[in-house]
């Protein structure tokens, strides 16, 4: 199930704030629509994200009313950054637009036409890479999942939070599609519910078995033995193997040690920030307190009373038991694993 | 704030499944009707559990139509076993009723009119006492909050858990009063929404800082040092300090842990049942999928999906800094300091 396509100069979205209830496609025709979409969290996940951002650049470059080649760049940095700036915590929003920009940048002797159609082509590649890339995370990380688990996840990290696929739930499809019997625990993500929403919805078209839980009862599903891994994507893996990801994360990993339950991120090279070296310098987003104080509309605190929104948190490397990418598992030391990733993408001329 | 009245024969409830937004006074005027409203949680909370309970078993005492004793007593048993049904792990529940049985058994040489004269003022007793004892929590504990501490509790082991000012939020009223700046994190609590209705109600109607989190935030907020402390009620202790609380409190106590953050129960000596060596033999209620499936009567899954329930969770005793009760603070091991205010218990003829 892709939540995205691009066509005609049209990038459709699956409205993710209206699932399960209802299918609603909404329609980006310009690059602040889609700068929107994504601030609204109508388009979601780290992949599904850096997919649309770089639809959205080419969107706003194809708007740009100009035969001047600086005034057309200037223009392409400033939608770049407007884009940019709609959320912090994912790398690859950034990853994405840079991506586009770069390659609009490389061949800037062409036409300004022809340049268009060369980001428009690089969109695509990103789109297409990216489903391949969690084909990849599924094969390499489907291994680790043997018939008879149980695994328990957070957020969405499927095929609605990438081009299509998903990379923790893609690691599920791969197992599930290799006929191993699995069962997923749901955590349903307090306070956007994408897993009592999106992960339910998604395995549950997939006919893959799934148990929505409250994210408070994943420590006493493992402590009671009910859980043989846990899995989940991540919105910024840095250098040293820190993961920032959906709030809550971090709680999961922490309990996962503590039970002796492995710990399993699933993500794409284009997820790893190898310019930073540690969590701490992950910006975490501070979402709307709305969110928290209603949920589908109704009121569920008292008016008036204070609150906190983090959306998401990072789990330091040492509760990692490894990290699954297109590319290969990466297993700890993770500075080590990182770094020679990084030599190999270099290497590659990626 | 109380929320339970007993007056000519009527157990007046606050409604807490519909606080905040309104403040329903619910009558009972027989057992059934008292044995339904715990089962549907209108009263919850350990404590206040038992005070209603007692009262309900005294209006089921004063409905029997009988001079025969053998049969009044009958009665009195199948009454209160259907009040013991409603719910399987706060052991207040059971020590309240079994207290008005045997004090009501005791007194069996008086006229039925007299037994029930006798219970009915046991149960005034243990309303009274309850409130006592909760003022000795505060005293006790309050001496582990310091100026300045953010306190992270879960759940509502507030007034509305108990027959007044509550055996966590005791501790925060008792530091509060005496003149400490102390300021609550609540978890939000799902699926009944204890944190961000009952907790965020009742401190913001005192004038206590509150600040509303989700569930999963927990974490995060004990990772990134802005917790001093976190404070819980109980539903049943047990004589080696293993703790059965509302789900999601494991979790708190693991990550408290984890982050050096002092975890500590306070709960009532009826709190403690003496009888089981450790945690797993605790009963853990499941409830109906229902109150995951939907918030505030928003459905929030796809329709169809599996869910699990369970109520409560067992923290190990070896994640407890200390247990805060109205006897004085037990620490570890508890296992010896349980044994000892038991002694302490039996040698003062309670």
């Amino acid at each position: 199930m892709r939540p995205l396509y691009f066509e005609n100069g049209v990038l459709r979205l699956i409205d993710q704030t209206k699932l399960p209830e209802s299918t609603v496609w909404h329609e980006c025709c310009s690059y602040d629509q889609v700068a929107k979409a994504i601030k609204d969290m109508i388009i979601r996940g780290a992949p599904a994200i850096g997919a649309a951002a770089a639809y959205g650049t080419v969107l706003g470059m194809s708007a740009i009313k100009t035969k001047d080649k600086t005034f057309f760049f200037d223009e392409v940095k400033r939608i770049a950054d407007e884009i940019k700036n709609t959320r912090p915590t994912a790398v690859n929003l950034f990853w994405a637009v840079d991506r586009i920009v770069d390659k609009a940048y490389e061949n800037r002797e062409e036409s300004i036409e022809k340049i268009i159609e060369i980001a428009l082509a690089e969109a695509q590649r990103i789109d297409e890479e990216d489903v391949k890339s969690n084909r990849k995370i599924g094969e390499f990380g489907g291994e680790l999942i043997h018939s008879g688990d149980t695994i328990l996840t957070h957020c969405n990290a499927g095929s609605l939070a990438t081009c299509d696929y998903g990379t923790a739930l893609g690691m599920v499809r791969a197992a599930h599609d290799a006929g191993k019997q699995v069962h997923v625990f749901a955590c349903e993500t307090r306070p956007f519910l994408q897993g009592a929403r999106l992960t339910a919805y998604e395995l549950m078209k997939d006919g893959i078995p799934v148990t929505v839980i409250c994210d408070n009862m994943a420590g006493y599903f493992m402590y009671t033995q009910q859980i043989s891994c846990c899995i989940v994507g991540a919105d910024r893996i840095v250098s040293n193997g820190d993961t920032a990801n959906k709030i809550g994360t971090y709680s999961i990993a922490v309990l996962a040690k503590e039970n002796n339950i492995p710990f399993y991120v699933a993500a794409p090279v284009s997820t790893i920030d190898f310019r930073i070296c540690c969590g701490s310098r992950i910006p975490i987003e501070e979402r709307d307190p709305h969110e928290v104080t209603h949920i589908r509309g109704c009121r569920i605190v008292p008016d008036g009373v204070n609150v906190r929104n983090p959306a998401f948190d990072v789990t330091p490397n040492r509760y990692i038991t490894a990290i699954i990418t297109d590319m290969g598992i990466l297993y700890p030391p993770f500075s080590k694993s990182i770094q020679k990733l990084g030599e190999r993408l270099n290497g590659g001329g990626v």
